[in-house]
């Protein structure tokens, strides 16, 4: 004890002065990350982000469509998911369109699953025994090897550049790679390896630990905040929730993270026995973001629409 | 030259009675199989089979409603399709019910993918680039090594235990695994490894050599004719070749393979630039194996159904 309390008198005031510049580092950087993209910090900026792209041909098919004629404008696909070569092929003949990888160590439907990209024994950690991923955060964040998750990840950026994907940014399927420290520093060092910006902020619950602080720099973007729908936001109504999000949104960088497929048989069964972000909830948030109100919403809250790619041009891979 | 002309003298008399030998011994069982099974060698026999459970969603819920109601009496599941577990699960429930594995190497559809079960480096010689199973025969044959072949069949099989299946047989997937003599016999091993009959019959190209005729003994089963649609079939029109098929049955052990799925978006989807074996297809063997049509055949044609659990418990696992 006595040994352990000296070592805390020594290093506790650094430690302090550590997590305090880094917060200050961050805080500078963040709150400007609005000016750095070059608007004004009083700006509505906002990223309408579809998650899960390469789950499902429906996901797919839906998604594309709430681009193309809705008001998403960035999205991120999941590498180890069956229909990724169907995203794939349709990313990597619209490079002007903005895709990021939605990185994957789950696999959380009853019935429909995948596994790991990297196919080795070292992936053991991160699989169930039926060679799948598992479904939930709590065993990955138990049994998953730091170490190996960067291979994983970085397996998973290798493919998608294979594939013709122009990358935009990393962001993080249920969270998983953002469950712990050493995780999160994994999922930050694959991004800094690929020039990538990479989805953060301080709602993830170990953003604020030391070894995460002192890692960032100001080629690092914290969004200033990430807006997404809960379980009781999907029971009042997708449309009301929504429509808040858009009315109260405040200035700074905002990424909005929604789910856009169709309510059809192939969604249905493969979210059966799970509503919560199942088929119908995706149905309606297809259906917010391609409709007029969304659009008219977006220009009269003077909301200003900005993309991934700006990010990593403007940011992540400035000179 | 002149030693292989010496080895040739002394050996080619002996190889020719080993094929003779092996020929005598699987003619003999193979027509005797409708005998050993408590059936006349007169009885047109047939299994309806259908193949590719696992593969989608739409495959799975037409071939359970074409088994439940229709005329399909067992079916077989491919274990590393991501629909797999939908499947497994049905099948767990379903004890009665006659399920094989549809042992599978290859994943031959342009945007929907899967790849081996067994995770290893060691299966690299089975994975194209992007870490998926090669979408054709020819490469597998060429690349595959038979000895990890055989891992990865034993993987399948006992995932599909793990997973509660009682499995009935072993078949394969495009013929992949019956692609070369050594495929072969791995492909046999396995099934012999697990006390499960293989689909085999004199149809398979490289059946007739002399190291897989060495292997035959009674318990194999030979079936005595494998039917199933081809292109030109479907362009006449499946009723007609169905219809044609169940007429002209000849006596002994028949096995028609086929592939019921709903041409629905997800299937259309799956099989998307491949009209053969493709959506349309599958719908046309579900609405043919469905039909009352189908059932007053198979009566007016005194053809008896059998299922692949009889021929396990009566010849493969006979004391």
């Amino acid at each position: 004890m006595s040994n352990k309390s000296g070592y805390m008198k020594k290093v506790f005031p650094f430690l302090c002065f550590l997590i305090f510049f880094g917060f200050q580092q961050v805080a500078a950087q963040a709150t400007n990350v609005a000016e750095r993209l070059g608007y004004s910090k009083h700006d509505k900026l906002l990223i309408i982000h579809a998650d899960d792209l390469g789950v499902a041909h429906s996901e797919n098919k839906a998604s594309i469509k709430a681009m193309e004629e809705g008001c998403v404008n960035s999205a991120s696909i999941m590498v180890p998911c069956p229909w990724f070569p169907e995203i794939a092929a349709y990313a990597k003949e619209h490079q002007e369109m903005d895709f990021g990888l939605h990185l994957t160590v789950t696999s959380e439907w009853k019935y429909y699953k995948w596994g790991p990209s990297y196919w080795s024994h070292i992936m053991a950690s991160f699989r169930n025994e039926q060679g799948y991923f598992y479904d939930n955060v709590a065993d990955v964040a138990a049994k998953g090897n730091p170490d190996v998750l960067k291979t994983e990840l970085a397996t998973q950026v290798r493919l998608a550049l294979n594939a013709g994907i122009d990358v935009t940014h990393l962001d993080a399927h249920m969270g998983a790679v953002m469950a712990t420290p050493e995780f999160l520093k994994a999922y930050i060092q694959v991004g800094r390896d690929h020039s990538l910006p990479v989805l953060l902020d301080y709602g993830i619950p170990v953003m604020d630990s030391p070894e995460i602080q002192q890692m960032m720099t100001e080629k690092d973007v914290v969004v200033d905040r990430v807006l997404t729908a809960m379980p009781e936001d999907f029971a009042d109504g997708m449309d009301q929730y929504y429509t808040k999000v858009l009315n109260e949104l405040e200035p700074g960088l905002n990424c909005l993270l929604i789910h856009t497929a169709y309510d059809d048989e192939e969604m249905q069964a493969i979210t059966i026995d799970h509503p919560d972000w199942g088929s119908a909830w995706r149905q309606a948030d297809y259906d917010f973001f391609t409709s007029d109100k969304c659009a008219a919403l977006l220009g009269a809250n003077g909301i200003i629409l900005v993309t991934w790619r700006e990010i990593r041009d403007k940011i992540t891979r400035a000179e």
